[in-house]
């Protein structure tokens, strides 16, 4: 099984990428669920939604998230009818949240709801939000305190960061079969999702990290970062409140207590010896996704270097 | 106040017919509510929705509920999704049931949640659901008890009917200010619905019966039945179950405690001494409403028949 742990734009396109390259049957996708937020009275997930687009092949091209070719006929009528409108729902979109809300409120944990949705959309493909239990990234800012979307999505991450919070984490634990899937993985593959808010909110989760330390399979990660900045989105500003570095040695270091080999564009290749010194092995490959060939490309270089690199002894 | 008891979509459109005939903010619609349904766990309330998008301008002319012109790209998906998809709800109708779920889960009560909507979609008129307690219409059949929308709209209305009842209703009150408008009325007008589920459940709830043979306002019904037959749906087989004769006299019958015109069409005329024999007085109008001049005529019909109606002594 090839596990991805993923989360954002840049992981749901990764898993896009690795849809060509691994049977969908032998691809886990542990999903970060820090994002998710009560929308309208809806539960909305959004970085299990993109995945599930992804591996259904509805994921929108245009805009990264949603459905391909949506529309927003229902949020037309919520803005009119007084309700906030910054977070945008489609309206084939809103049969995700409608469909987990309800199984949620009938008992069901996220993660038998993420399942059962995929199944009935044809999904063969794994799919796990990274714990049951309500965990919340929370950004200190310049204007006080927000949860990831108002952040990422009302304030365009245009505010002042100083610090992150994944509120709930210490006492949550992983979803069923996470661990288990990172301890029997041929290899684990960590997206070029934000570090902080993307691939953060699932280390915190007591027993992840402690999984992958002691899996035996190889951990490659991607890093977001390209020439020292993000390729897309707030990682810079976020690596920076946690002390690390904007570069392919800041990503490194975030990783760096499991971490086997870290992929990084070509143009980073100059970061080798700072992250050698780490224990990481840094390997280079075409990093940014623009095209379906990019995506397939870099899934295919990731997996193939995960498969030879070496062992990390730790 | 020009106070009107509606349900279903006779009473949809002898609202949408008064609207050209009294001023908004002088017509009160009493409401049906027997017939809401938690549907995809979302609050429905079929009979508030097509009043307000009656006075909205939004309700769909073609099917006589929902929005006009709507789409349904979330049922689609949510029939992928393996959802129950016989009660259809269009993206753009989809945002009341939101909207009114999220308030009735804040602890707001449904004429609260009804008026809120009702002024964000700039509606001047008055809209009550019958009660803000749950009583809902079931309807005993050859397959069993079915709620309303079951029998209705799952079953077409093809399954024998043997009674009806409304669960909840001994125990539920008028919503806040039914009994007072009734009784402040300068006329009562009951719709050209269905007297059994449609009007039936308002006059189950205990009060309101009693307040509109108290009122001192003329109370004038339009009867739903024309040749002996219901201009649409089962009120026809409904009404046998009740042991009325679906008839203009049926109709008077239902209302019998508390009418004081019957305005049954032309057709109808010969019923005149059945029905005056129950002291209700009769009077003929144009009682079909296909164009919006058959609706506009009609409320006016109505309305200077009510106002020249002379009081039943009782």
């Amino acid at each position: 099984m090839i596990v991805v742990l993923t989360g954002g734009t840049g992981g749901a396109k990764f898993v896009q990428g690795l849809m060509h390259v691994v049977p969908a049957c032998e691809l886990t996708s542990i999903v970060n669920t820090g994002d998710d937020l009560r929308w309208w009275g809806l539960h909305v997930s959004p970085d299990v939604d993109s995945i599930t687009y992804a591996l259904a092949g509805m994921l929108s091209r245009e805009r990264g998230w949603g459905v391909e070719g949506d529309t927003f006929q229902c949020l037309d009528v919520m803005r009119r009818l007084g309700a906030p409108a910054w977070f945008q729902l489609g309206d084939r979109d809103l049969a995700l949240h409608i469909s987990r809300t309800e199984k949620l409120a009938a008992g069901k944990t996220l993660s038998e709801a993420a399942a059962e949705i995929a199944e009935a959309m044809g999904i063969e493909s794994c799919i796990l939000p990274m714990t049951d239990d309500r965990v919340e990234t929370q950004v200190q800012t310049a204007i006080g305190e927000l949860s990831f979307q108002e952040y990422f999505v009302r304030e365009r991450y245009q505010v002042a960061v100083k610090g992150v919070r994944f509120e709930g984490a210490e006492n949550s634990k992983p979803a069923p079969g996470v661990v288990e899937a990172i301890r029997d993985a041929e290899c684990v593959l960590i997206a070029p999702s934000n570090p902080v808010t993307s691939i953060g909110p699932i280390l915190a989760i007591p027993g992840i990290r402690e999984a992958l330390m002691k899996t035996p399979a190889r951990v490659a990660a991607i890093s977001p970062i390209v020439g020292g900045a993000a390729v897309s989105g707030p990682a810079g500003a976020l690596m920076k409140t946690q002390g690390l570095a904007v570069s392919a040695e800041g990503v490194a270091c975030a990783y760096s207590d499991f971490l086997d080999v870290l992929i990084v564009d070509e143009r980073d290749a100059a970061e080798r010896a700072a992250v050698e010194r780490m224990g990481i092995e840094l390997r280079t490959a075409r990093t940014v996704m623009k095209s379906d060939a990019d995506k397939a490309g870099l899934a295919w270089a990731a997996l193939e270097i995960a498969r030879s690199a070496a062992a990390v002894e730790r």
